[in-house]
């Protein structure tokens, strides 16, 4: 089956899906996106992601292409015409199409829509976990703006980079005060020796991850203590646990920071219980 | 005459000039790109800009989507397709379309390769020139390897926005020290009391600009005394005279920074001097 995409108002397949050279989200990095979990056909806290694009977009003082509701229902239909079942739906909208010049169109035009979806296989990702996976730590050297979704990943891409060059899946970012902050796409999280899960307040240097707060609901129905605070590579290394989240890897056990092994070297009971209980606690579509 | 852009192998209307939503540099900003003054039909400092495009595809370990004479010729070939008499040609090389995924394609990709032309009238920036333009300045919170020409560019877009928006032509970004590093788009200079012209090392904070470059030689034939070291937005305000140096500024005298008028508030003679003078040291193409 050839793949669909949502461009610009039309559906078109997927080796045509194109934009203009002067989208300025070519040429500036001038827009922001969203990834939302497809499963069993259905969309996992579209709520939410719908309301961090409509964030996003104003703080850029973008609008919005359509209405949301007008914009659930591209989703829907590009989920449902790429026969997704377990995968992904990702929005990109940019700023539009303008003669470049660094400013704001002095002319309104219109905000690009793109949006594609693909099947990510629920067993693969699954059984990842139930190996963990290893990351390494890298310097943050990006704007200080990381709390809006925009497309200006470079910094993530080298990042990410990095840690396939080191044999490893994730980097997380250190800040020059010697804390993690989060992930090249995910948030980092940790169980202390005494039980407590931490992770970094979504206050600073980072960004406010559905997932993240999926999972920080979570946490509170199972009574575990939590403490939003920003931990250190050194904690994050004599940790019982660590793991990450993100929207398309769920809760993810890290067992290996740096090539230090993390607890027992093995996916830790909290991440894996977090996990299995994640889609209770999410908001699945109809 | 409807304009002509060079993508990916094909010389295209400029209404028909397409990207694919897959392209790494929409999704990521994972992508450089060079701007090069055209004057009188011929490239400015076009070496250079070829050097300076190399480097920076090098640091992002992207290869040259061709080899460096073929794509002056391209270059030439869109300056005279565009009919460009003054103005300038705009080059953007990605790292290619790829499945979405952060770290670098694993099988290779072909770099994407996007080449536009546009004439600028040379009289309306003469007038600027003339008159003098006033900058602003904005806290730098731009990623850490702005010595690299990304695309990567929204925080220039905000900072050149917000100087629109307090009546300005342009922002000075100043760093946690209180120092300018340089503009939206283009090198920040002062020349002090004593008659000293200062810019910013390139060593640090900054893109090793090309004008600037050619400016700084300019200065030396000129026998001006020069600094290159950081300066303050005090000692800025402070100065005889202020100016920027860009590709398609050439060297355009600063009159005023954030409200306050530099010297007598007019262009300064320095400035004035190195602009009737750049084109006389800068290399023109064949």
């Amino acid at each position: 089956m050839s793949r669909i995409a949502y461009v610009n108002g039309r559906y078109v397949p997927h080796a045509h899906a194109m934009v203009h050279v002067e989208d300025r989200g070519y040429q500036f990095a001038d827009g922001v996106y969203e990834v939302c979990e497809v499963r069993d056909g259905k969309l996992v806290d579209e709520r939410r992601h719908m309301e961090r694009l409509q964030r996003s977009l104003s703080e850029l003082r973008i609008a919005m292409p359509m209405a949301t509701n007008s914009l659930r229902v591209v989703l829907r239909e590009v989920v449902r015409q790429n026969l997704v079942g377990d995968g992904l739906v990702y929005v990109q909208v940019t700023r539009g199409v303008a003669r470049r010049d660094h400013a704001f169109p002095t002319t309104p035009v219109k905000p690009a829509l793109v949006v594609t979806a693909r099947n990510v296989s629920r067993a693969k990702s699954d059984a990842q976990a139930e190996a963990g996976i290893s990351v390494v730590t890298v310097p943050d050297n990006r704007w200080k703006r990381v709390d809006i979704k925009t497309v200006g990943l470079l910094p993530n891409v080298l990042a990410r980079q990095t840690a396939r060059d080191r044999g490893a899946r994730e980097a997380w970012f250190v800040d020059r005060e010697g804390f993690i902050t989060e992930g090249a796409s995910s948030n980092a999280w940790i169980v202390t020796a005494a039980g407590t899960l931490v992770t970094r307040s979504a206050n600073s240097g980072i960004l406010r991850g559905i997932t993240r707060t999926v999972t920080l609901e979570a946490a509170g129905i199972a009574k575990l203590a939590v403490e939003e605070r920003p931990f250190t590579v050194a904690e994050a290394m004599a940790a019982k646990e660590a793991f990450l989240t993100a929207a398309t890897q769920i809760v993810m056990p890290v067992i290996e920071i740096d090539g230090k092994k993390i607890g027992d070297g093995r996916p830790g009971p909290v991440a894996l219980a977090l996990r299995a209980r994640f889609h209770d606690k999410a908001e699945i579509g109809d």
